[in-house]
């Protein structure tokens, strides 16, 4: 099959595509023939060499999620048959034409929905909701912060904040404003430098239950400020520096919560769970049409470099798909 | 009723011992005849300014937990009669003689133990144990690691942590290491600046499942090398200063949790909730002898000041009880 491989670690151009040997399915697994793959801010950061493969796995393949079509099952696999459209997270191994994954770590794709787009769902979706709802605790009637609205993550949150009843702002670009108000969000404040913060505290007096923040670097002392009483704060990415100086006091007066979180290193059982639980309580929502993957743009595997060279200029909305 | 009334924030001089007007319980509350009340960090700090009393109450007496007799109870008590001997933990007031509680918040006296002993396990047996395991999800089997090993929370927490089972690591200064390890800490290191993280990496290599952290300052970039995956830290005091730098990696690489908690300042419906708790998972324990609590000294309520500045010292190793 034709894959996208790393032997070494550099810029887009490490990005090799050539033909490797097909995966096996173990006998829980099933065969996926990838339609296509997205991208995440992890994909850059595997590239460069910071954010390494969890998995022994020889070559090394990146992508981290995945839709396409059934082509095998293992011999104990009960839940798919051949020709089902599925859609899946996976440590890596993606930006491939096919992959092979545990059964119960995969998903429907809803009926009416290209395979082209459900590629952008799993890991944006799972990601906020794992970390708004899960484990930030965001229910009805709270009010979520959330950075870098216009990312996939960000577009991602909105709508599931909605969907759950819940308050949101996002900070974002000025130019990136009216798709996150388009999405449902509640308030959208321009992102740092500007003073975001001052402009929270007006609106939401009281601060705000969950913050997700991918962000961090400035925005951490920002988030320790705005949080409420009992928040969470749970960080999800470091893109703008992890080592900061912190105000523990506010932590403490606040009674707040601080939480680290990633979704690949977690293991299988982990990650079965939250894609079970999924199912049942966001997948719904995609076939009523209240959640939908934002995409900004997509790709050929043959173009995957200028898809990376996109989403480091930072001027996607929403996902970037690559078509296999 | 005489008591300790603050006019003025400062030195141990500030603390004057006045005639003031009993308080009156409410048809819910309960009045204690106070038989003794016991010093804690948070009182030096309230003293100094640092600390303001959460309640409307004027004049304003510290004192955070007592054990006594009851005097008069409320039209609506069920719970106690007049000559219970009962303990419990204030937001204030218990440097007096006399004092008003909602009934749900007293917890019974172990028959055979004197008051004067009592009144040493509310304030550090209740944080140390919401902390550890409520908050840090402390369980048999699993590692704690406790700052400040021979304080009130410290030497709580060396009892409570191998009375459900768990293990537990304190640090400490090399005077009081004993007293630890007769109370049951499976390890002592010696406290910062000594290298006790080399050490604790050493003896549990997998880190540790719960830190409770009453210091602070330079321990807390310690204490996130030292936690382990999907560990909890539970951030109890800042003696040692709170504005740090901080690795966040390290949080987000362990999937790691950071809590800020305190006692005094939650409203009326938790103080009852984590007592009642405590009467149910905890007061047993202190009848069959596997907790106890551990005084270092006894005062007057006319030698307040003496005893502020022995525990401003650092001198003692358990609690400071003062007698009324």
């Amino acid at each position: 099959m034709r894959a996208v491989v790393l032997h070494s670690y550099g810029g887009p151009e490490v990005l090799s595509i050539e033909e490797v040997a097909d995966p096996v399915p173990g006998p829980d697994e099933v065969l996926v023939q990838v339609a296509a793959t997205a991208l995440n801010r992890a994909d850059l950061l595997q590239r460069m060499g910071l954010y390494p493969d969890p998995r022994k796995a020889q070559p090394e393949i990146p992508g981290l999620e995945f839709a396409g079509t059934v082509a095998a099952v293992g011999s104990r696999v009960t839940m798919w048959q051949v020709g089902d459209r599925v859609m899946g997270i996976t440590a890596g191994g993606a930006y491939a034409e096919r992959i092979a994954v545990h059964e119960r770590q995969l998903l429907a794709v809803p009926a009416t929905m290209p395979l082209t787009e459900a590629a952008a769902i799993p890991e944006v979706f799972l990601t906020a909701w794992d970390a708004l709802v899960l484990q930030g605790g965001l229910t009805s009637g709270r009010w979520a912060l959330v950075h870098a609205g216009a990312s996939g993550v960000g577009t991602a949150s909105i709508q599931i904040a909605k969907a759950v009843g819940a308050r949101i702002a996002v900070t974002c670009s000025p130019g990136k404003a009216a798709l996150c108000r388009s999405l449902g969000a509640d308030l959208v404040f321009d992102r740092s430098p500007s003073d975001w913060l001052a402009a929270a505290k007006a609106a939401v007096p009281a601060g705000f239950d969950t913050i997700l923040d991918v962000v961090g670097g400035e925005e951490i002392d920002r988030n320790l400020q705005a949080v409420a009483q009992r928040g969470s704060i749970v960080q999800v990415g470091l893109m703008g520096g992890g080592s900061v100086q912190v105000n523990v006091g506010l932590l403490m007066a606040k009674r707040a919560h601080w939480v680290g979180t990633t979704l690949r290193a977690r293991p299988i059982e982990e990650k079965v769970a939250v894609t079970r639980r999924f199912a049942a309580e966001m997948l719904p929502l995609f076939t009523d049409g209240r959640l939908r993957p934002v995409i900004d743009c997509r790709f050929t595997l043959d173009e995957i470099a200028a898809a990376h060279e996109l989403m480091a200029s930072n001027a996607n909305a929403g996902k970037i798909v690559i078509t296999i």
